[in-house]
């Protein structure tokens, strides 16, 4: 088992910042698959607002409170994390390193990370569960038939899963178009292995009097009832990713599901949505203070965790900066990562004055007056 | 007659979204020929403004909703559309294909989708008429005399046009700036066939003591009478395009007027005015939830024309997209064009949880709140 | 004398923008010459913000007026002028053009366009007066004694200018930073003919204990009773330029002057300023309706003279655009422009249904809600 | 001792302008010392805030007021200084000079500028302050023991320093990434040689089960008790500088400190705080018309110096812009430098009427008005 001393030998002096991995792996990896990882959806309207969102919020910088005793620990679903940085469901990573999951979920263990587990992992599910014993919970798309769905989640939960993640924001997916144009189909060896057969990425073909949207794809798109059923069916917490608008999240108050990742996927899914920052303090005052809400979207300094966590976040997750980092480096790239990560985010903990996550809220922020 | 199949069959990968016949048409057409179609009037404030207003709507997903009995279908003055996209008028469309209006009416009996043929068009009104069955609309650019306007709209009754669209934002129409610089002029073969006598594009010469624009252009501008004069010479519907200030919608409704198709004329009118789409909510406000309304002027995407039936539009018309995807496609890519547009609408109703085109309001969109 | 036609035969096609004027002058002048025209002072952040304030107003098409009876004319100063446009003054004109300030002039009167000639012109005073017939006015700046201002108003007044325009923003005036880079020297056969002595562009040589801003330069600049004495001087109506402040146009509103310049001198003096459009609201608000009012800094179209006026101005000035057109094409391209300015002009008012210059205002504008 | 004329003598003209030197430091230093100097923490978003602020403000010219007495001079606790601009402190000035700090304190003295040295100077505070016979501050780093620390200020009193500034905002102080990715360490010349043993700039190793921050380097971070404990020990005034939280504030208020100098370190601390200039405001409500208040961040030229006083500062500090006419010119450039600032400022104090700094108020300044 990897060492915090023996993952930070030899990292490159280029690499200091959690961002500079973006720059870095486009030498380790395809033009195709990068535009695979790096693409979103339409007009990438949302992947630019998930970042210019982080930007134009400002920190206050706090000097005299004593942080020594401070921390980054934190309790979420009645597990203690480390730190409030997860790794977020990312699909297919034996596309970037031969490795895949199994080299996340070593990083994940060494640093004491939170991971989840994608669905349309390329390692089967018990495999990578087998190489981290930090928090880790299993991401969930229903599949088209309920025993699948069922199968997957008791596969889960018999392999320590802490948590299914349901991903409600991809009823209709497809290649950005960026990886459309160059030709990109995923290859064998990052199938998702967990399924009982292949997803295409081929698009259906239309005829002139039925949508593929309306009377296709939509009929596979879980429902209320269906979350309901999944809450029947697994004595394990459901948190929800992907869902934005009051009304969704009304109906999944009324079910007690036990948290909500408020995420645009990447950018990947309906493109011209707010940031996922953006949409963040609407939704925490919606749920109440006390209620599990994750922000996915747009992380890539812990700088970026703190202001997450000032807007109302417990914690965050990184999804491409992971495959970042994880196509460069490996396990250890990725260790390096998270590490970096958490060393940004108690920087400006120290430096805002919090010596805990809670105390991290909106008065370590700058709204400029109106003069 | 084309089949969807057949129009889908050798599109090359690289189409893969509306935009995309912008950036490919510049290989079919000449620099002149590009220059016209795509440049806008003055500075050219109002054809950089229709994009921008695009860009900053904001949608809101929307999961956990039933959509499979989801269409786009609509009525637009008791006719039927499959969907709420139409192909504005645009003239001279042999400029950039040898089979011109032709192709393009095929393209849209093909995809069932609405023609609105211009007064400049290259092909008889006839002629075009014959090769599309799906609603087709007649523009009207009012005449220099009273019988040649008569003439034309008499011509479209006959040749089956559903209804006159009476464009009123070009009583001064010059060549584009960008179009002037390169040289640019009508060629023979795309000259307004339908026309007694050629259109001149030359700049007319002022005398000292004369306004070649008060006195000269101004006296051909049709005022309210004319357009009571002409709702007493057809049977059909008078919807009006080009109108944005509300005493001139004040006037049109007090003659009942049919509709209004809000327009800046893609930026190649009156210079500096703001994008269609931002002059929406108030017009749509003004003339009450009834009354028909299609937005024109920046239409890139499906995205876009959901933005604007949000905000108000019962429709949306292409105008420059169609001109790009015949000049790269012919019928073919017009088709191709009209699918994709049809197919990013569906999706933003699909995952904003809209079944119909009335489902789509303000409550689709997000509004930043002020923090 | 120049007839319309004459100036407008073989003028380039691409020269069809008063703005092109700038981009063809480059090949006209040498860069040390362009740097101290275009150039502005500081970082040249008013310079910017004069242009960026035109590009924010938005306009209102109209339709449906009759405006055949359409005209610039417009009263200033109980003359009447043919269009709002004016010359405004620029020093040095010969060191762009041989003909300098008599060519500017002969452009005037063929246009019956009103010029304003500067205290710094390169040309004698009566020289210039002789050859345009229509408004012309004397810009003076008061000279280091009262002898000289008094002599060179006394000349204005018997060459037949008509107004007095007092520059109060250059009280300190320096080459701008792009032009001092460059070394550039006023040429020997471009100096200010009219006055006694050279003025110099020498940077003054400081000592540690004085000021060569407030002890040197600010003694020379004239106070309100100097304007006091000047209207004792002159029969002539005074109009006052680079005035900005409320309480400096309050000393001047109750010496009863008879008109202001909104300017910021183009960006060419107090570096940091509002555009002068920003400016022009509030001034219109203090000085009253009736009040003679101009704005100068930033025209580069006749779009941007209709915003003027629709936000208060009476009529507008043109300077940096008059210098690129003499540059490129003497009095055939001064007046060009002038034609170009005025065509645009009328374009707007047209299609804003404006058919005097009184009807322009703020309900021409479009202002979006906020919502 | 220099004379100004001998200062001013073979000045090359393209230095005209405060933000030169910026350019042309890159031809008299490293790209590794540049990246040292000019560089941010994070990803720079508040050094590039820092410049955007400035930009933002306008200014209101003014004419017909009588500056020919006008004076940047101030008293800045109970001594006088004849303008406005500190030479804020910087470390190791000998990496870009041989002169270093002695060249710094010439200048200072040649232009009766106030200078504060920094604790990390790489000359002897003794030698320093030889140089200078004008205001001159000593900047304090709490050191890790604080007997070190009183040595510090104890060598500063004696050797005729007028005041500590403690700086309160780099617990935590790494070098920007920009610097590390080129590799950039501080030379042996360079070294902080008033402190007794040299300050490691390599990163600290950390192990799995503590924070190198929070139980690191936070323990050396001064506390409100530190700072009345430094009031006990000195009889100068204490000045503090790099507080900008309303909490922080008033505690330092509470001690009756002798002033703050509002700082975000430059865009050198925590990332993503506001520019310096947008907490200036704010601050000076909290602490009254009378405190002493100071601004550093982003000053480039005497334009930005008169819009921070305008704001609420007494006074500025140039930290930047001083090593970059260090590095091309020596103590000549740094004099010329502050030459040129100050010239500008009374610039702009003469073109809005001001004869004194108490006269920049906010008057001087424009807001737009919302219509």
């Amino acid at each position: 088992m990897m060492t915090i001393e023996k993952i930070l030998s030899k990292i490159p002096i280029e690499l200091c910042q959690p961002g500079d991995y973006e720059i870095w792996a486009e030498r380790f990896i395809s033009p195709e698959v990068m535009a695979y990882i790096s693409g979103g959806s339409g007009s990438e309207i949302s992947l630019k607002r998930n970042r210019q969102a982080f930007e134009k919020i400002s920190l206050l910088h706090r000097a005299l409170i004593d942080c020594t005793k401070g921390t980054t620990q934190t309790d979420i679903l009645k597990q203690q994390l480390r730190h409030p940085v997860l790794l977020a469901p990312v699909a297919a990573q034996k596309l970037v390193h031969p490795e895949g999951e199994v080299a996340t979920a070593q990083a994940a263990n060494a640093m004491e990370a939170g991971m989840i587990l994608s669905t349309l992992s390329s390692t089967l599910l018990e495999t990578v569960a087998e190489h981290t014993e930090a928090t880790k919970w299993f991401q969930l798309y229903f599949q088209p038939d309920k025993h699948a769905t069922l199968n997957l989640v008791q596969r889960a939960e018999q392999a320590g899963y802490q948590a299914i993640v349901v991903t409600l924001d991809t009823a209709i997916q497809t290649l950005s178009p960026r990886a459309q144009k160059l030709g990109f189909t995923l290859p064998q060896h990052a199938q998702p292995i967990n399924l009982a057969k292949k997803i295409s990425t081929q698009p259906t073909i239309l005829t002139p009097t039925q949508s593929v949207i309306f009377q296709g794809m939509m009929t596979e798109a879980p429902l209320i009832e269906d979350i309901a059923w999944l809450q029947a069916q697994t004595r394990l917490p459901i948190i929800v990713k992907g869902v934005m608008h009051s009304k969704d999240i009304e109906q999944l108050l009324n079910l007690n599901i036990d948290g909500i990742i408020v995420s645009n996927h990447g950018g990947r899914a309906l493109d011209g949505t707010p940031a996922s920052l953006t949409l963040l303090p609407t939704i925490r005052r919606q749920v109440g203070e006390d209620f599990l809400l994750l922000l996915d979207g747009g992380i890539r300094s812990g700088y970026d965790a703190f202001k997450a966590i000032a807007l109302g976040a417990d914690a965050v997750c990184v999804g491409r900066l992971q495959i970042y980092a994880l196509a460069v480096g490996g396990a250890k790239g990725v260790a390096h990562l998270l590490k970096m990560l958490r060393d940004e985010l108690e920087l400006c903990m120290a430096l805002t004055g919090c010596s805990t996550l809670n105390d991290i809220d909106r008065g370590t922020l700058f709204t400029e007056e109106r003069t």
